[in-house]
């Protein structure tokens, strides 16, 4: 597997292929994470504030990880998204996609890498996964996302 | 005391008076509240999801405040800034523009208003504010904002 670190045009449709295969986004959310690449088409990276990963093998995109700079934060970094495609599943991409992410967020100057995600029972899995990754839960926020559906905040220090 | 729902090119200057003169914001914060303004200003409220509301008196702007919908939720709003100047305090104009957002976020289909604020000293006040106006503490993220400088989550069920 194969780390790339930057994104064209083309990933677009790739991106939203990947999302929609996990099951896991609803439509609205997925047109989210794509209107963080189309700012950072547009912008780049850095006047966007939106930093990609793809890990790639054998030519094909298996997943992608998104995150950048808490603007209100000295030290705080944000991971928006991470998602591996379904068929990918099972070869620790997603682990090998967060590592990459934390090197890159130290080497840019980040102190604390967060994490939200749902606290709906469709995200057990994910949630294994941070905790498996040494990430500890911050803090439950009610009802957040939804009725009955909390955000969950996770953090690592880095 | 007035109320206007909309915002304009000079309003960029007055907004980043009222922040400089309250002493609780850094510059990268106040830059922060005004490229949202740039941003509404370019798109309008709906595509950019930044909502403004003002509160005048005799002809001068005594405070604004800037909200919008949670791109991830389907019912829970942000607000982002709340400010008033330091020239215009002890009035109620942040409880009348606080009470404002709710009416405003409600009518737009909101169910849920959050708030975020930090936990360091000088915020003391304005945690008093947000409870006396009915907010509960829902979370407390550890040096979020920077070291010893945690994130408060509060929130007002509308």
């Amino acid at each position: 597997m194969e780390l790339l670190y930057d994104v064209t045009n083309s990933d677009r449709e790739i991106f939203r292929e990947i999302l929609s295969s996990s099951g896991y986004f609803y439509d609205f959310e997925i047109e989210t994470a794509l209107s963080l690449l189309d700012e950072t088409l547009e912008n780049g990276e850095k006047e966007s504030g939106y930093y990609w990963i793809k890990v790639i093998d054998d030519g094909h995109v298996l997943g992608f990880a998104n995150y950048g700079p808490n603007p209100c934060s000295v030290h705080s970094w944000d991971l928006y998204w991470i998602a591996v495609h379904e068929n990918y599943r099972n070869r620790h991409a997603g682990s090998l996609l967060l590592k990459c992410v934390e090197e890159q967020v130290a080497k840019l100057g980040g102190r604390i890498l967060w994490i939200e995600t749902s606290g709906r029972p469709l995200y057990e899995p994910t949630r294994h996964f941070y905790a498996r990754n040494n990430y500890e839960l911050e803090g439950s926020l009610r009802d957040y996302y939804g009725p009955d559906d909390p955000k969950l905040v996770y953090r690592r220090i880095l």
